[in-house]
């Protein structure tokens, strides 16, 4: 039985909290004001939500002032839409229009910050983009030679990490979604099935079973093991002894979960069960070292001393670097921190994240574990339904 | 019964066509070679084919230079699909790693240009945007002090604009599979259904009937009329007399569909069967006037005309401005060029193109009609099936 739905859109004193604490933290920094191009910010400061970010036409922009009320600089083909949000300063232009597409509008708003030569604040750092053409970008500072621009990322990415209850149960529902997708697979794939079919059996259960979207779904199969894990599927049939992971990044009202599944096809070879023991493993010490106050690194060393015990015994862990064992996740499929031995961000309740511990085994063959948890004063509540301890076998 | 699909992917001489042409530009254009850090564009000259770019966390590059293979300076993660494309130098590292995260490679490879002072081509203008870390590549920049970056979207335009058969078959495929999709609309929508579920069914039927994905879906529904073509679905069930619009960007192997459709549930109102016919009327003439040597902006006043017939009677054009009556198409949703007053670019032998006129009436409602074409050697092909003359009803 499917559970309930969370309401859609967040209540306006969300908006109104994630603001007054952006405010809060461009007071410390000396910041005028943020401005912002990307999808995920300006959902996240004005609740403005669409699929037309596909689009890579348009250019918009949402400047949060140091005090006062959020500003949109948007194509006036959103303009309906964002009235529908808690933005009521609204500034459109007829787009596209290459020759000036929201310069002019920009220019204004940001010129008595440049007069004053403030500081505004952009995102410059890691997991950040430019969203809007470059060229543009220069022509804006050249107008507005007082303007210093700094890096906001630490600002952005110390609120968005953090999520609060109504996140979370966005998330724990997708994720409620994605795991009894998974545990019809017994019906949904068997041998026979090219990879491509196998694909799309997953997708259109998880819409039946109340995603959005399944924007993201990558995955592999072969004998024993798979060899990539960001693959598109090949027509290449499953057969009896194959191993296929499902990844999917399947969506509710604008949040995602990212968590896979491994299952045998048939039959299980012992090398494909030893290592998915050892990830299974290595998500358990993860899980139990996924506390308030412990960096993002450590969460990592309490996965990876797990598998370096299996990469010991094996001799062969032949690449397939993915570079982390998860990642904090939410309005987009990665986000910050990374569970990795650069990454000291300390963790705080309330931060949903993936454990994903990966390990080389056999010819170039890689596997991949991965959960949905939130940080909590205590042990962290899994979203997705725990994987099987040992390698299911199915069709 | 669904037609055949497609071969995946390309030939390798397809890629070296491509390549050969963007050296002839650059040669023209005096460049050392040209850098590439965005999806569409990467794939388009590697092959390099995974929706892993959802993920922000990591940059990808690929350099193309004036002379001899093209090198990809990717994540580790990727190599082993890289492998698979025609690109034989890969370059990775471990990644994230924001310390460095591809900018050493980087720099060794750009340091011969930098040195011998010669300008590399980068993607700064119009529909386009730098997908790395700003910060990044204001670093890259300031340890390559003697390199010069040109704006190289007109070369890149020019090229990815002009479709190969091979691509024009792929996104022939999926404008096939969403027309099959729209005829199928009588048994999928009906009154009393809540507007997500409209879309659910959509997605499903449109996978059943061969997509990869429905990345987009988006429009509207409303008693004679919908007042926004942007919005993620409402949970307000369709009542008789609603026009009901969808708009979907479905993909097979990369390639986009984008085109709606409109219908009445039950019964239609005459304002609506008049704006349909106004926008069937101006479609026509878009097919009329798509002919190779046709600037866009002639295509955008040949539909025009026929749309300002009706402002001029209805004298109620309020807003809802998309900016545009169609855009190319291909491997994104939207593609250069516009079919806008600004736009002269000229229309070529298989470009791919939508034609989408638009008209705001009634007390602000708007319609749109879309239909994907190939500008070919006299009438253009139409990839979409005609919608219906006039406003179907159904349910």
């Amino acid at each position: 039985m499917p559970d309930t739905a969370p309401a859609r859109g967040f209540e306006q004193a969300e908006f109104e909290r994630r603001l007054d604490r952006a405010q809060a933290l461009m007071a410390e920094e000396g910041l005028g004001g943020v401005l912002l191009t990307t999808e995920p910010e300006i959902r996240y400061f004005s609740g403005f939500h669409t699929l037309f970010w596909q689009s890579p036409t348009r250019p918009w922009f949402l400047f949060l002032p140091k005090a006062g009320a959020p500003v949109a600089v948007i194509p006036e083909i959103g303009a309906n839409l964002m009235r529908r949000t808690w933005v009521r300063d609204i500034r459109t232009w007829s787009a596209p229009n290459p020759a000036d597409d929201g310069l002019s509008l920009l220019r204004e708003l940001l010129e008595p910050y440049a007069e004053k030569g403030a500081a505004v604040g952009m995102l410059k750092g890691h997991e950040t983009h430019l969203r809007m053409p470059l060229g543009d970008f220069e022509r804006l500072l050249e107008h507005l030679p007082g303007l210093t621009i700094r890096d906001a990322t630490a600002l952005v990415k110390s609120l968005r990490m953090v999520k609060s209850e109504a996140e979370i149960e966005k998330i724990g529902h997708i994720c409620a979604v994605a795991s009894r997708t998974f545990a019809a697979a017994d019906g949904l794939f068997h041998a026979d099935q090219p990879l491509t079919e196998a694909f799309r059996a997953f997708k259109i259960e998880c819409l039946t079973q109340g995603a959005d979207d399944v924007p993201y779904l990558v995955g592999g199969a072969g004998r024993g093991g798979y060899s990539d894990v960001i693959s598109p599927p090949s027509p290449r049939p499953l057969q009896t002894g194959d191993v296929l992971m499902l990844d999917t990044g399947s969506v509710f009202d604008g949040y995602f979960c990212d968590f896979d599944r491994n299952f045998a096809i048939g039959a299980a070879e012992d090398e494909a069960r030893r290592a998915y023991e050892v990830l299974y493993a290595a998500t358990e010490a993860g899980l139990k070292a996924a506390r308030p106050g412990v960096a993002a690194a450590d969460l990592f060393q309490a996965m990876q001393s797990v598998i370096a015990q299996f990469d010991d015994q094996a001799h062969d862990n032949q690449g397939g670097d993915v570079g982390r064992l998860g990642h904090g996740l939410g309005m987009q499929l990665t986000e910050w921190p990374s569970n990795a031995a650069f990454d000291r961000t300390v963790l705080k309740e309330n931060m949903v994240m993936t454990l994903e511990p990966s390990l080389s085994y056999g010819a170039g063959k890689i596997m991949v574990h991965e959960e949905n948890i939130v940080v909590r004063d205590g042990a962290p509540t899994l979203l997705s339904e725990r994987a099987a301890p040992e390698l299911p076998i199915i069709g």
